[in-house]
């Protein structure tokens, strides 16, 4: 084990400066009035929790998981994710009457990284979950108020890919009849390997009819005309069902005003284990990480002894400021070098400019090592210097 | 070890019910605008930190440090405070030319409690860290910042303890001769307990002019006139020149308008034990324990190869509001009920209303169970419900 430099930082652990710290509060308002706006209420939930409760009910492998015991001997973990916390503070306190309730947080999860230089350990999310409503206008209006605070950021150029885990897990249980050959090709769509995945199922002893329909699946990414093809494709009701309620979810869209931007891809998945139905991704350009995902997850609330249908969506406020093109931040505050002769005038007139909502540094001359590079960092330098001295 | 029940939390761990949320978000803004107003820029530091580094240098009990392992064979620590890992990344990245550096924080600090019911184990600090002005002027800023900014979240009465801490270490060494006495002299102060004082004082070995002396200190506290009795009190050099600073500061609190909140307390202690000169406690009436602290720390910097002076404040946001009186927040929710039937319509109104800054919940009646106990929860409602429905 080296010795550590006095500087130095845990792996994929981050400093903000004030430069990204204005960026991420202005991008963090945009989303986070625009959700208030929809009548959705922030909470926060605790950094720790138990590992046997909510982490293990988060949808994050182990090993990403930062670990640390209690002095009871229990587990506990930084939070890898809200959705999971979120399900557990709304089965004890806040779900009441079967009525859907509309909560949302912007808060720092944690996921430990094995590598220097990779991505980070800590970062924000931003996002929203609508608990107790089952219907698919509550799929529709997380989508579309996911669409619209990520427009109220400023970002122009994105996708929002839209599935169902209900209609994949249909098509290759009715094919593969068992869920250890699904995950295999599960998998492959996770990660968007569809080279590996097209060989798998060539690979398979299936009839070609069969590993045709497999193989058609790729091809269903589109707009709405995609869901006839697919509806083809599944025999089974369960198959059938997924496709009404992407069929239901696109009409909603349309009255919600569908944007551009969203499309069907029925070769999603998602590495959250907990989505049941409907779920999606957004995509911006120039960036390899997807910058959010959501969908419905209608059995995690009863790992908290809590029967509740719920969807929301969560976005990662360091790949949505990646992707946002214009990230300007005026230099706004404003500075007054006194000397002690004139501090009660200095005082006075930082009182001023401060009262018209300005940002003023009142400083003292003494207090100055290196004054030239010291005015370059303000917008306006005023001296109030000596005696007699001018402004 | 026990089986942990789902809803269960780590000890000192609290959620955020949407009502609080809204407090302190309210108060947080009250500070930080204020504090923005003053030129202090705002930053983050990680969650983690390394035991080695930032939570050596910090001035938390090991006791009460959450602690793990990295992969590495590292102790990381869930930082305890947030001065130290500023003055790690003021003296990194952003200390430049010797000049005057204004950052500030509103971040979670950690730290472990033994018992349950006790006090909270991650709380919210609010505070600011004037890095590199060794002038005077720098430690009135800062009070008279905490001072301005606790005034604007709507706090009444409070008081602010000020103090040097090289006056009381220059008093006992003058005295008692040895650090290890004065350590146990400070102990009593620090934990207020005077009448412990007393009686470890008249225990001393000492003439009943030191023994004199020592009691006297008890009694310097009040206004400016406390320091001319302090002034009389030490004869070190040490000693007259902490008293020679307060002077100063007392005159630059004039100039900045000196709140009556301001007390002289040549007693205080703090437990914060990288303090070097002034050094302050806020506390309100009603509350036990104080809202915050401050004062100069010159020496921390040299921990991170970086020889700077330093004062800043830290406010605690959960007693704060605690010393709130008024945190009435108003239902500002309306809600929209609707059937599919006028659905559009639902949307259109909704649309209307959030362009006129209005939250509103748009909601299918559908997704509703218990339609009494639902609109209750909102400041008002509309239905928009079958095909001749009125409003």
């Amino acid at each position: 084990m080296s010795k550590l430099f006095m500087f130095e930082k845990p792996l994929g652990m981050r400093d903000t400066l004030p430069f990204l710290y204005k960026v991420k509060k202005r991008v963090r308002e945009a989303m986070t009035n625009e959700i208030e706006q929809w009548g959705y209420e922030f909470i926060e939930t605790p950094t720790l929790e138990y590992y046997e409760t909510v982490g293990s009910a988060s949808a994050i492998a182990d090993h990403q998981l930062f670990k640390l015991l209690d002095q009871q001997g229990h587990t506990l973990v930084l939070r890898p994710d809200m959705t999971a916390p979120i399900a557990r503070l709304a089965a004890s306190r806040l779900y009441q009457n079967g009525n859907p309730l509309r909560l949302a947080y912007h808060a720092n999860v944690f996921r430990a990284q094995q590598r220097e230089g990779g991505r980070p350990a800590e970062f924000e999310q931003i996002g929203v979950e609508c608990i107790g409503d089952r219907t698919v206008t509550a799929d529709a209006e997380v989508i579309r108020l996911m669409i619209t605070a990520l427009e109220q950021t400023g970002l122009q150029r994105f996708t929002v890919a839209v599935g169902h885990i209900g209609y994949v897990n249909a098509l290759f249980l009715e094919i593969l009849g068992n869920e250890e050959r699904a995950n295999v090709l599960r998998r492959f769509l996770y990660e968007k390997n569809y080279v590996g995945y097209r060989n798998h199922v060539r690979s398979l002893p299936l009839s070609s009819i069969d590993q045709q329909r497999l193989l058609a699946l790729l091809d269903l990414r589109g707009d709405e005309t995609v869901l006839g093809s697919a509806r083809e494709l599944v025999h089974s009701e369960r198959g059938a069902h997924a496709i009404e309620e992407l069929g239901e979810l696109w009409a909603a869209l349309r009255l919600f005003g569908l944007a551009d931007s969203v499309k069907l891809d029925m070769t999603l998945i998602s590495h959250m284990n907990y989505y049941t139905g409907i779920l999606f991704e957004v995509y911006a350009d120039g960036v390899g990480f997807p910058l959010g995902n959501g969908g419905r997850y209608d059995e995690l609330l009863e790992k908290f002894s809590c029967k509740a249908p719920a969807t929301g969506f969560g976005i990662r406020l360091d790949r949505l400021i990646e992707a946002l093109k214009d990230t300007r931040i005026e230099e706004d505050i404003e500075c007054i070098i006194f000397s002690q002769e004139r501090f009660a005038e200095a005082i006075e007139l930082a009182n001023e400019k401060r009262r018209e909502g300005r940002k003023v540094v009142l400083q003292h001359i003494v207090g100055i090592q290196d004054i030239d590079a010291y005015s370059k960092k303000y917008k306006s330098v005023t001296y109030l210097l000596g005696r007699n001295g001018k402004e």
